[in-house]
């Protein structure tokens, strides 16, 4: 059998001998603050960068920053034997800001608790990135017969708007038979998740201009348009708040119903209602039942307000009819749900209902659906199986990252997702921490995935 | 016949003379930016105050500041004879904020073009308050057998919360036989205006906390309330924005309809749908009948929403679900509306529609409704048609003057508008201005009023 010639005998010491360059290396990376959101950063963000290609280039790669209209993509290769499958790793190097008065430290101030690393990006994403890094170069040493290709994005948490432009310009050196990502969110520490879909985004704003200035609510009200009032009415329209349910007619024609199967594995993520609630500080939920939940996170679009803009809102009650208001907008969108469509769908409600209403594109990002079976999906079962002990449950994320699509339809391979972040790790939250014990049980996950997928495509 | 006896002939004469002096003491007054709404303000409010009582003063009457627990209420008597029937005058001399771009000149320094006063205040209600005091000086110089007091408030812009302390303290003092208010707006230059009625207001705020912290809308959004969401599906339970109509049970119950012979009076007023969108730069109005349009400003309630608090504003669309928001709520209430019984039904109505959401109550005027026929009507008709050369038109006003309703309640006698500000005039706006031909034909109107209620209450 193949897979004994795979050296994985030397892999635990390997793992506990690399923990401290680990912790440098995660050290210097997060204490540079490269917010991709904020324009002053931006000297952070080619720093890091910087730093990024060193990496790559002490494990022998060639790297280099691609630049592109926004920020740099971090570009490494790792060319063993041009007969050998290709595997691209994907991760980002770019961090959520870190505003919240809740941080008991600074966020950018690499901090260590025994097993704990603190610090903004710690988990999302510098620590799963480097955790892969470590396991390329154990098996490049090792002889496990893959290339490897690097994307390390700097503006994930932006949406990815450049990340196709460098796709595009590179077109032919970021070929690959198969993209690892390592991005996502287990449901519970006890249970290793493998997502195999990601919800996808778009967002407008609804803009009613009834006026040129505030008007007095005695003098004129009663006959004066409210925007505001009238846009709470629209947004009645198009959707139950209460239960979530969008009523814009069209608007789940393309969904891809989750499978009864599909139910089955997310609740087999060890997942609950409970812990969830408590992890982002509900006061109650819209649903009780775990499948519900589940399923509304996972496999069903959404409709969000997310502000209103324009009136008055300072203390007490100011009675002014403002002139203007904004609502700004977003909708998840499931497979096989289609972005542009469901934006001429908006588009065309909002016109039947409130003419007088101007709806603006914002952004949009389209919803990925991959495989939880097949090869490549076995071969990521079969790693953390190996590297922690538990059969994985295939889950889908709720949040989009925009480059996976672009991923998608460029490369035409099987991506894969093999996140290592946990609840309690504070993704885009205060105290973000990543572990060792995520860490060292990721470096073996990756190298076990790298022996299995060697395998394939030969 | 007693009128005769009333000497009106000198007026004109009186009129020309003291132009110097009110011009002189409008700019002094109006210098003084006593605006309510800025507690940073205070000393401007003390020495408008002042300023004020000097003015009294020096024309023979009493004057004191009398203190409340907010802004003083300058209190002025002059007390020819106790057998003559007494006027009480109220205006005010608080005024509203000037922070507006659209200011041409410096707010607070007094402009004089030709026959136009310029500056905040001048005709809201600084000039209107001068215009009477000149007035009283001339029946009292001339024997009109009258007593007459003066109620000048410093809070009427902020809904006058301690004029019903000051009429407590001074419940002896400001005994009358009638009130005379002149802080009111005419439809049309061209056509004078006598509101007998006023809106009434409750303001009140709708909250809902639905979690403690942001939410990421990928990864909660579905299962996530969200609660501005809630708030404008609970806002369209309320009323239909785009009619004005209100859909909580009850809530027009205690409404008393305008009677058809009220509607041609306010059709009377010299109203046009396309000046008042010009007036206040609107783009549409809810009705285009002006029929429709004067009954929704001045004889029927509203539900305004003048702001939503919570979520985020800055540019663009950031797709996080807030912890909480807030929506700033008033309806304008007409007589018999009561606002206790308003609020009792809201807060029942928003129970039954969303039990989560928390109703608190922010600000209470009672409506007020006076008579437009009977011997104090009529004696404000023939002293507008004495002074103006027309005939006025009886209207309601679709603002509230907290004061008014409780010099009815406290004093249970007749109160007279005879208001002297034009639609041009920019009352609460912009460059707001006053002129000669509405002081002088306004000294003229008192003077004759004055005649005129000498005659009643002997």
């Amino acid at each position: 059998m193949e897979k004994s010639s795979i050296p994985l005998k030397g892999l635990d010491a390997y793992v506990r001998s690399v923990r401290r360059e680990f912790e440098e290396k995660l050290a210097e990376l997060v204490e540079i603050p490269t917010i991709s959101m904020d324009p002053d950063r931006q000297p952070d963000i080619e720093r890091g960068a910087d730093l990024a290609v060193e990496y790559l280039k002490a494990i022998g790669a060639q790297a280099e920053k691609v630049q592109t209209s926004g920020n740099p993509v971090v570009f490494g290769q790792l060319i063993v034997d041009r007969r050998y499958p290709t595997v691209a790793i994907y991760n980002h190097l770019d961090v959520q800001p870190a505003n919240e008065p809740e941080w008991v430290r600074e966020p950018f101030t690499f901090f260590k608790h025994d097993d704990r690393y603190e610090g903004r990006g710690t988990t999302d994403d510098k620590g799963p990135a480097l955790t892969a890094l470590m396991a390329v170069r154990y098996a490049v040493d090792n002889g496990i017969p893959l290339n490897f290709k690097f994307f390390w994005e700097m503006e994930e948490e932006i949406g990815s708007p450049h990340f196709e432009q460098f796709m595009k310009k590179k077109r032919r050196e970021v070929k690959t038979d198969s993209v690892l990502v390592s991005d996502t969110i287990w449901i519970s520490r006890t249970k290793p998740a493998i997502p195999y879909g990601l919800r996808g985004l778009l967002g407008f704003t609804l803009t009613l201009e009834t006026g040129k200035k505030d008007a007095h609510s005695g003098t004129t009200g009663g006959a004066a348009r409210n925007p505001i009032g009238e846009l709470c009415q629209l947004i009645a329209q198009c959707y139950d708040a209460r239960t979530g349910r969008v009523k814009i007619p069209g608007f789940y024609r393309d969904v891809k119903r989750a499978s009864a199967e599909e139910i089955q594995n997310y609740l087999a993520s060890g997942f609950s209602v409970r812990r969830f609630m408590r992890a982002h500080e509900f006061k109650s939920l819209r649903f009780t039942d775990p499948a519900r939940v589940l399923k509304s996170i996972m496999a069903e679009p959404t409709f969000e307000v997310h502000g209103i803009v324009g009136g008055y809102v300072g203390p007490g009650v100011k009675t002014v009819i403002p002139p203007r208001a904004e609502a700004k907008i977003s909708t998840r969108l499931v497979p096989h749900q289609d972005p542009d469509k469901i934006f001429q769908l908006v588009r065309d409600f909002v016109r039947s209902k409130n003419p007088d209403v101007k709806v603006t594109h914002e952004a949009t990002l389209r919803p990925y659906l991959g495989e939880f079976t097949g090869p490549y999906a076995d071969a990521g079962r079969r790693a953390v199986t190996f590297a922690f002990g538990k059969e994985p449950a295939f889950t889908r994320e709720g949040g989009s990252i925009g480059a996976i699509v672009t991923l998608e339809e460029r490369l035409g391979v099987p991506i894969v997702f093999l996140g290592l972040s946990l609840p309690e790790h504070g993704y885009h939250a205060p105290n973000e921490n990543y572990d060792w014990g995520q860490a060292s049980g990721g470096m073996k996950m990756f190298v076990k995935y790298f022996s299995e997928i060697a395998q394939l495509n030969r």
